[in-house]
């Protein structure tokens, strides 16, 4: 076995989950991952741990899906029962083909999705970690071959998550307790939204691996203005391109994409919630130098910031707000490497992609 | 995707298992029958029933083993609330290596099983079905090419099993209300039970898939006399051949085998319940037309009867009699080809594998 892939394996059981003995373990991957998982059960193992292997296969989702009625999903009895009763959730992705669920309907997927949220709720409140394994389909889709994909994912996910931890405090910092937050970008994104009273988070490699954001929820009906997400996004296999959202009273009015604009409709339309921002974050991984149409990376590269409609995250919000609910959580992300400025209480905090806390700014 | 393993989906789904409108399965399956779980989702999905999908990764599972402290495994919390919660149960065997777990001790595998007692109790009390995927280790196993065995799997699980039901029955009638069994084989086998009040039931491809057997349980204390099983076995990636095994008061008190017999010891130490007998079986699936060092086909060949050590199946006792329990439920095979007869109640019903029912008797 590559040895990297016991390093992961050791990040993903003493950082991000930090697993201890008597811990149930779910354990979800894709089988070019058993590798990953093989490795991931010795440890748990070690530990005095319990898991449960879940075989993530997107053939086998895409042949349920399409096969159902979508006005029957209900949400699963035994699903939600595994969640309830488990302490930690590790899931990678990464499978042969990234298209493999591109003849599923947005609204068959909007519908399971739906269904599953008690289930999706449960996660989040447990700790788990969310990862990715460099399969062959994801190197062809960041346009790699699949040893130079294995180098990158491998690098980014094993970076010294200390040291990042405190370079991201500084937004931290200036983000909690903050009220007002403008973004500008080009001819085509200038949005402004409340954060007062809830948490900015740091993600140093816990809940994503690899992590390095910062993130918070925006007060749900404060964000006014309209967004260019000028970086595409791939979504069960189909690439939404040039994603156009305007807000009005925090609620999403008009949207527009010059690709694949029927998925972002079936995003859009998977319930009240998902009209509605749950995150904005800011990207600070230095580390990830390249975009390889892949949220769980490019979001948390620098010079970006996204943001995703649909679910809040609990721990980001105060309980004084009222918390964007939905069984969605989308990012889109906003190139704001040129011509872009985030303020914060109208202070100018980046520019082009320069914190003001960074050499240069 | 061939059509035999839709075909094996479709024998699965509506006669092994009966899936319905809402109900919850459970789908566990080596990484190399993704056909075979493509094909069961999309059925599922059909019935409007919920699947969850298990990895069952023999290479995850020896790595988990191994790394575990063997005194301190624990019954995991959250696969036995996944299990509870569960309707079906659909397990296939097959993968590309079936000595994966040669290296786990004995030990380690009895006190893990002993752990995950009440997550096999749980499927038991359940609609379940046990299948085979023809992998290439098993083919291996079996001394035969993928493709021959591909075809050996594919016919023995879609046999008519109306008929089989309707050949078998004639011996359930022979055995149910009976009351004394005695197998005669060669100079070296020679056993006396009770099965008196112990119902016998009509395997015909429910439970197991191939299914091809009649079986009833013991009368725990009433086993006595001595069986040389002179088929082999494989457990757990190792071939226990020439095991022997003498009974007092139903209890195995001497044991003894050519090749493995630490393995042997190691089932019998399990647990108490693992030194009694559970199950007599007759295989009468004279479409298994070949020994493949697979028990799933082994036992229902014809010319053939097996027992099982441990754990005794709750609808083949008697409320008026102990049902035998443990973790393990192991099967050995002997060969009535030649030199043999079953009595039942002092009557011969079958001599060198031919019953009392069938032509040349």
């Amino acid at each position: 076995m590559d040895p990297r892939i016991r390093t992961h394996a050791e990040t993903i059981v003493d950082h991000s989950t930090r697993i201890e003995s008597g811990d149930d373990v779910v354990i979800s991957m894709p089988a070019v991952a058993d590798d990953l998982a093989v490795a991931l059960h010795e440890l748990v193992g070690e530990r005095g741990a319990n898991p449960v292997y879940l075989h993530n296969s997107d053939r086998a989702t895409r042949a349920y899906l399409r096969a159902s009625d979508e006005d029957a999903f209900e949400t699963p009895d035994h699903q939600l029962a595994l969640y309830e009763a488990a302490d930690v959730f590790i899931i990678a992705r990464g499978g042969p083909n990234v298209s493999e669920q591109s003849d599923v309907t947005p609204d068959t997927n909007a519908a399971y999705r739906r269904a599953m949220r008690p289930v999706l709720d449960e996660r989040l409140g447990k700790r788990w970690c969310l990862t990715q394994f460099p399969s062959s389909g994801h190197a062809q889709l960041a346009g790699m071959s699949t040893e130079a994909y294995q180098e990158f994912v491998w690098d980014a996910v094993t970076l010294d998550w200390d040291a990042q931890r405190d370079h991201q405090a500084q937004m931290v910092e200036i983000l909690d307790g903050a009220d007002e937050v403008r973004i500008e970008s080009g001819e085509e994104t200038d949005v402004t939204m409340s954060v007062t009273g809830n948490p900015t988070l740091n993600d140093y490699g816990e809940h994503n691996l690899p992590g390095g954001e910062v993130f918070t929820a925006p007060v749900k009906e404060s964000v006014k203005g309209r967004v260019h997400f000028d970086l595409p996004l791939y979504r069960k296999g189909k690439e939404i391109e040039g994603a156009r959202l305007e807000f009005e009273d925090g609620k999403v009015v008009d949207h527009a994409a010059e690709r694949n604009e029927d998925v972002l409709t079936g995003i859009l339309n998977t319930d009240e919630g998902a009209r509605y921002l749950g995150e904005l974050g800011i990207g600070m991984n230095r580390s990830i130098d390249q975009f390889t149409y892949n949220m769980l990376f490019d979001e948390k590269m620098g010079d970006t910031v996204h943001m995703a409609v649909g679910n809040a995250y609990a721990d980001t919000v105060d309980e004084e707000n009222e918390r964007n609910e939905s069984a969605e959580h989308v990012d889109m992300i906003v190139d704001m490497s040129e011509d872009s400025v985030i303020e914060v209480d109208g202070d100018v905090v980046q520019r082009n992609g320069t914190f003001v806390f960074e050499d240069g700014f």
